[in-house]
């Protein structure tokens, strides 16, 4: 088998850490596979580096902050191979650029093109292990980019992709994915499988135990994925394309996400094109909206619109509505940031009725009120006071069994 | 003009200095000229990563030694570029690889063999203050390569070369060079004018200015370079083609090197071949021999053979030649690493005769025994016992005026 392995910030923390990943991954060629491993930036190296950056100038370029950043994941990469060295199997380190990642041009958050991989192709006929300095490509034009946080991720995948690999396994320091957060509730179970499709609602609502982009990427060329721990030898979380043992529970997952604000624009004017100004607004800002809900106005003439964006956003989104506020001919504006968004995910839902129905009535048992709903074919968001998290998550693992596939 | 400046690793050795880096290029290229810069990794940063590739491995393979070492000075040219665009000025780093500059593939000690610098060019033309990461370059098979210790000067020079600068700046943490160590004779004088020829003799003979290669380098290409420090505003010595100013001294440095063990064999028949035989072994090991003396043999039978090499090969050098021992027919062989060089280097020996004699004069006026001699046509170089170091170099120091230019 060609396995590609990524292994996180925390699995290579230290030589230590770098070391056991260097055992892990000779045992793995010794069982007979080719093996191509990604690695991330030591923990704790990627901030380090922005930190000083941060010190020289409070606006970074950010074609030299991909230069500087991708220097954490290339020292890595030549340590894990001299490592592996070390334990007596062939090893060689190559950059993004060594091995053919080619990206657009877009600094700090470059999307991947194409891989071109000769060099590693050839290494792994030669019988080495290939090690690939992950979260970073290169331009056509031979400028260094970088693919975003969560990047190494991503990498692997594509790699893996590439080079038509069997498996792709994601080491990180949890077990796997789990039915929702064990620090809120103990009951938690690790799921032995799940589908790309849930697997991408769970990262997009916050679960991060797999950056988004890799998931899609993924799901696109139905490369398998497993997320494993670094630290032991327990058998992860496979996720995979869906099959019919899937579809036989409702809820795979619950997920929660406290980093969002949400604004509203009290006495819109019930016209066409006004959610069109507004959002366009907001999107020149590149601030990425979330939910949105609009009331249906009783007398047809007014109505409110709320939006959710990151909190990061909040200001600026508040300000940029405060402008146009004039030109909408709308009341006034309101911001809150004290909301949470608490979502159950599972392909089930496409099978099983009144899903969204159970949600609402466990939640309005326990007096938790439902600010906004947003809804996939495989997920529902309901949008609940900051407060209320834990208690919302713990009732609905509760009442839809979570994970007893 | 176009001025390459290379800022060395105490120049760059946190943010507040990179800030101050960034200060001087920037006035530099306000007063009209074209800057280039080259930068060595912050100080200790090296280091900290030869120790962490020591962890994992005890002889880390040299080409992924090559890719972790270059991270280094990739870091300080990114954080300078990004603090060069905080002042308002337009500037880009470059790795070695952007620069074009390609070298064979001797990993950790590779040759420069060609600098392309087309991106460098271009972007010279169009405004850009250019920031090079020193020290490394790349294969013609696209591996990184690193220059070797104190390889950014090199990498100065040779840019400086290739682009045909007026000037390349060496910025280090001392005004320039001396003509002895200031910390042994405090009348030690900066020079401010040395030719290549002499800083070659000085750089080889132990100066640390300057690193030998760069020496070389700069000659062959008549670049002309400045030695100054980057914590003031003080003019340096400039370091450049012989002129006759240069030849009214006889003597423009004293310097000395305590890094040498003297290895002698004794009874070795005065037969040709034998000296071939020995020193092809010690060279196939590759260990550099330095000086060579072998004794007059009075009854024309059997002779002494004396030479030296770097402290570090003392034990291997003795034990290579105890082992051709019998082979060359020799009755024993001894060492002894308690022995410094002191060297006199000047073009104006040259024009002046009698200067070897008053050097011989002064070091016997002071009772210090002269064990070996080896000359050039610009230094003279005599070995004797450690502790007597400091003394000789004042000795000489006071009699020959040294710097008197």
């Amino acid at each position: 088998m060609l396995i590609v392995q990524k292994y996180g910030g925390t699995s290579v923390a230290d030589t230590k850490r770098i070391k056991a990943v260097a055992r892990r991954v000779v045992e793995t060629a010794k069982n007979g596979n080719k093996v191509v491993v990604v690695v991330s930036a030591m923990a704790g190296e990627t901030d380090k580096l922005i930190n000083l950056a941060h010190k020289v100038s409070s606006t970074p370029k950010e074609r030299e902050m991909d230069m500087l950043l991708s220097s954490g994941e290339r020292i890595t990469a030549a340590l894990t191979a001299i490592a592996i060295e070390e334990l007596g199997h062939k090893a060689i380190a190559l950059t993004g650029r060594q091995m053919g990642i080619i990206t657009d041009t877009v600094h700090t958050k470059a999307k991947i093109e194409k891989i071109t991989g000769e060099k590693a192709k050839k290494a792994l006929d030669e019988g080495y292990v290939i090690v690939v300095a992950g979260f970073q490509g290169i331009t056509e034009d031979d400028d260094v980019t970088t693919l975003g946080r969560g990047g190494s991720d991503l990498s692997a995948v594509a790699i893996a992709s590439a080079l038509d690999a069997d498996l792709c396994e994601i080491y990180t320091d949890v077990d796997g994915v789990y039915t929702t957060d064990p620090n809120i509730v103990p009951e938690a179970k690790k799921l032995d499988k799940i589908s790309f499709e849930e697997m991408l609602e769970l990262a997009s609502l916050g679960a991060k135990v797999l950056q988004t982009r890799s998931v899609e990427f993924a799901m696109k060329y139905k490369m398998p994925v497993v997320v494993r721990s670094s630290f032991n030898n327990n058998p992860g979380t496979l996720v995979t394309k869906e099959d019919k043992d899937m579809e036989k529970i409702m809820v795979a997952g619950i997920t929660y996400d406290k980093n969002q604000g949400k604004i509203t624009i009290m006495g819109v004017p019930d016209r066409p094109g006004i959610a069109a100004k507004l959002f366009k607004k907001i999107a020149d800002a590149d601030i990425v909206v979330d939910m949105i809900v609009q009331n249906v106005s009783s007398d047809g003439k007014a109505t409110d619109i709320s939006f959710t964006v990151p909190k990061t956003d909040c200001k600026k989104a508040l300000e940029l509505t405060n402008e146009i506020l004039k030109e909408l001919d709308a009341k006034g504006v309101t911001m809150r940031d004290d909301i949470a968004k608490v979502s159950i995910v599972g392909v089930g839902m496409r099978t099983h009725s009144g899903v969204a129905a159970m949600m609402f009535e466990t939640l309005a048992k326990h007096g938790i009120n439902i600010m906004a709903i947003s809804t996939s074919e495989i997920k529902i968001s309901c949008l609940i006071e900051t407060k209320y998290t834990e208690l919302a998550v713990r009732v609905l693992h509760e009442t839809f069994g979570v994970g007893e596939r």
